[in-house]
């Protein structure tokens, strides 16, 4: 009896943590909509903020009607695909639990604002994002979090006897936001202006388009960082750990520890780069910012299950993938807004990876509350075998995400840009969907002040 | 015994987390003063901030002092109308609580601030800040959540039964600073071109004041919904139900559906009903933002009390109550910079007297802890017969709010107005109240920047 | 038994909060950058975001590297000086303290940034940042929180029988970044144009830089605030007290308390001198919302150890010690770009006296659990005797902490200055480090519209 006793009052702090984390997940929705703002020509701020917004009201109600329901509503007669009960949160009791799981599912649905920001039609942005967030996503989750998941480490009789280890969603999230931005920013191309002049020719040096403020971008970069320890801290919470509080402090260090590195990593390597390049290197903010949350990303899926020093290897790795990723990006004439599929694509994929080679055996068992069979390659190399099921476990769920997107997402775009749905049209960019979606720019209103009143 | 230690470890949570609830209901403060910075001119920024700063700095001593003895002082000889012990936090044990109370009259104060953005003198504000926070606000606490007041649920004898039920303060909170803010408009008269012209000719469509910043005003939308978890799910913890942790996630869920229902609603409503008047529909941010906010007053007083469909149907009718209220407050020539009025006032009261309407008696149990003699309508219909003693209650508990701040708001408003204390002369208006009372306009400097010194 | 399992729930609870806490400490960084970034010029925003970014990623890894091991390292062979040990976190287990302790030692850094804003160079910065970070800082916790530091509470023969009491960190934190940016802005010089004119000619009033957002100003400082919550009330977590959640609630109010008194007190003082010296007085938002962080600064010390009465004292006092502090400053010619001398140094050392003033017997027992020999002088006043031992150990305390930073900093500052590192080129500071350093000013992009297509 003082067994329940004792497990009933930490099923009691559990819950009230679990609000608390799933209400710093949420925020993360300013610190998107922050980083957009700032990201975003001063034309097209409203237009960005407005997805932003409709990314966690539309998400709320996907999410409560089906959403839910497609990844964990197994009921009686589970299978491995989509979840068939729970409609509506009937016969729900976890309500903490789902409120958590909303905020993830928002959060994946808002990564891909970013990239298409400033030239992509309001209607057909309503119409991915619902397929995003109530349906896409939730076979993910699906897939590799639920208890009935063909990849999950929770089902009978997982995957390579191992099952793909997403501990907070690098890949489940992050990943599957980030490559749906990729093939959306496909389809769609780039920013008028960005890689061509006005006559379609090919620029030598795609141009800039800067931010209209660097210190919201920088918000909403912390905002971000804050809201992550609720993100992978918080997902300790739903563990069957039986240290659920070690762990969550295990994931918080390693989180703070690779974010760290990568920022430091991509604005060094990235000031290096631009010496041997150019002779002119610069301290770039703005890849300093995306380098810390590329480093977030990557020790997402991993950052309950790996020791602190590989946490800063990661992290260092993080950063420069980062670097090569935004490069690549701008090879490919590839436009991205706020460089969100190098982040949350590139890193998310990178952290899944991440694990198969660096999960050590110490902290897999504080994690998952028992013997796991199969842990880190660096590992069972060290002990004189090697083991890679872990690694190709978790290759298969990367490549299980790029796949189901690849086969649900890019049909969509290619079918909304051929109705001739998906791109504003040329007038619309050039003025700002500001102007041509809400109705005007808001200008700010310093004109209103007669000059000559103001004394000094 | 072991209930006991039982009972102990729980406090210990239960206070813990009740610090943190405060701490993101403060934040809100943050929330209105970006919702207010954004919403206003340039030329106001400064003296809108700081009202904001005054209404957290000023409250802090004034509930210390004596709002907190006026709301919770019962001592040894109990009124039902104000507290009369307990001043200095004498003798008062709880801090937790304590602190937690504070936030909530810090909100009911700044709540007013926006509306009256652009045209109030400063030295009528710290008077009615004064009066509200330190002496309206605490007697609607002490009616409505004391052991002794009069409308209290927890009196040992409730009104008609059953008392007013006000969760998490939409009608202590929300509706008296939005009452608030509808008589002070009223009585202090629109800003100087809203709706005439120069020559006091009345204009036929009145002028907009579109805000400085819309991305601020995002920022301040998305932190007071974030805050509002502290605000909404936090006060479960200063119930007695046996299941403080399930019914905070009750209420975190019920927050959420309602805010992102509301924020969907007003945001097409609007759309279609632009349509249908103009031809010209606008998808316009400004309108999603207080819509959700709507739905995050509208909810407040039922957040713990309401099943999550009825949150979804209480935020629909919110987002619609948002629209109809802004523009009937356009049509009666009443000004307000915010729309607080409509956001706070109108739906403050809508969740009071929607609590009649759909309190469940599964969730009533859930939130107070034991068998509610009476619950909402739509049950009572159900179950086929027609209880309306909660309705009654709760329509009367708007009533008491509306009436207490009109006898004593309205008036000291009107001597305010006679003695020409309230409103700012026309010059001071047309300046800016940054520089008639802060010494200047604090200018952006980018005009110390030769422009020749820049390459780029 | 019982208490065993007990003991194990309560750290459950604690550590998950300590997690937490920290994670609000942490977004004090988003807060120290909105302060800058709303202070500054608009020329050297990115370059002050920048400094905060480093700080936040580059403290997380000299923390772990060596800054844990230098302050808590104490292994088997301790010595009253300096840690030895747990360098890259090896034999450490309490993560979530490890966490806590970095965000401290990330604020302690960043205090600094804001003062040399504007005219400081990049590699400078990375130097003293490092340094002061990963040894300066360290040695200062070492010396007053660790278990064998010469004048911390916690050792076996306590310093004056009492040892120096800082509960949060005024002293350790704030007066250590305070002081190293009094240092700092005394080599480096004020910037061009602020007390002299461009022949170098003393000015009669010195120049007012006006910071570029009033608006972000006042969401740093509300930031900072609710940061603060974690920082105060979070470290009651990692005492001994038998009743952390009672001494949370207790450090939770006073920190509001005085923060809000401090404001209101500087705010009025600051309008009443300006009346008697110029007959204009105006009512300053900078003041107050530096005010309002004063109070918070000097009651970090305190917050868990004086009743709130003296928490609103002492929150009066540091208002007015803000607003002489910063006129001094002027006097002097020292420029301070965010007023961080007055607010983190000035302040800090105050609450450290204070304590030795106003600590109470009934909260002390409570902070230590356990009857402390020593209390407030003004307590054994009124208790008949003069027992001065605490104030004597506060004093010493702040005393090392001064003394600590100018024997180790200054000489570092004058080194840097000789070998022309510390201070950016004339040219440099006039164009903005922005330009100089970050390869351009990001330009707000409204220019990017032509006007001729918006239509309103």
């Amino acid at each position: 009896q003082l067994l329940i006793q004792d497990s009933s009052d930490r099923e009691f702090s559990r819950t009230i943590f679990l609000v608390i984390s799933a209400a710093l997940v949420f925020y993360m929705q300013a610190g998107f909509a922050m980083l957009c703002a700032g990201a975003v020509r001063k034309k097209n701020v409203q237009n960005t903020m407005l997805k932003n917004l409709l990314d966690a009201c539309g998400a709320s109600i996907a999410f409560f009607a089906f959403g839910y329901a497609f990844a964990y509503g197994d009921g009686s007669n589970p299978n491995s695909f989509i979840g068939t009960t729970n409609f509506l949160l009937l016969d729900v009791d976890d309500y903490a639990f789902f409120l958590f799981q909303y905020a993830f599912s928002a959060a994946s649905a808002t990564i891909v604002a970013g990239t298409l920001a400033e030239r992509c039609q309001m209607a057909a942005y309503l119409c991915y994002s619902l397929m995003l967030a109530g349906l896409v996503y939730p076979v993910v989750v699906h897939a590799i979090w639920s208890g009935h998941g063909f990849l999950s480490a929770f089902s009978a009789d997982p995957f390579l006897g191992t099952g793909c280890l997403d501990f907070a969603g690098g890949g489940v999230v992050h990943c599957t936001g980030g490559t749906t931005a990729l093939f959306a920013t496909m389809i769609l191309g780039p920013r008028r202006g960005r890689f061509h002049d006005e006559q379609g020719r090919k620029l030598d040096k795609p141009k800039e388009f800067p931010g209209h403020s660097i210190a919201l971008q920088m918000l909403g970069t912390m905002t971000l960082w804050f809201g992550w320890y609720g993100f992978n801290a918080g997902s300790a919470l739903i563990t069957n750990s039986p240290e659920i509080h070690n762990l969550m402090a295990v994931a918080a260090v390693n989180t703070t520890l690779s974010g760290g590195m990568a920022g430091l990593m991509s604005l060094f390597a990235n000031y290096y780069a631009l010496e041997r390049a150019t002779g002119e290197p610069v301290f770039d903010l703005v890849v300093a910012m995306n380098g810390s949350l590329s480093g977030l990303v990557a020790i997402t899926s991993g950052c309950g299950m790996v020791e602190p020093w590989a946490a800063v290897i990661i992290g260092a790795l993080a950063g420069l993938l980062y670097l090569f990723g935004t490069n690549w990006l701008i090879k490919m004439r590839l436009d991205d807004a706020v460089d969100a599929i190098p982040v949350h694509m590139f890193n998310g994929l990178f952290g899944l990876v991440a694990v198969g080679l660096f999960a050590s055996p110490r902290k897999l068992n504080l994690a998952y509350g028992k013997e796991m069979p199969h842990y880190g390659l660096f590992y069972s190399w060290y002990h004189g075998h090697s083991d890679a099921h872990l690694l190709a476990a978790q290759i298969v769920g990367g490549l299980f995400v790029v796949g189901w997107v690849l086969v649900t997402m890019l049909p969509f775009f290619i079918w909304l840009d051929w109705r001739g749905w998906f791109r504003s049209d040329p007038l619309e960019e050039i003025v700002g969907l500001d102007t041509s979606y809400h109705g005007g720019l808001i200008l700010s209103s310093e004109e209103d002040v007669n000059p000559e009143y103001i004394s000094r």
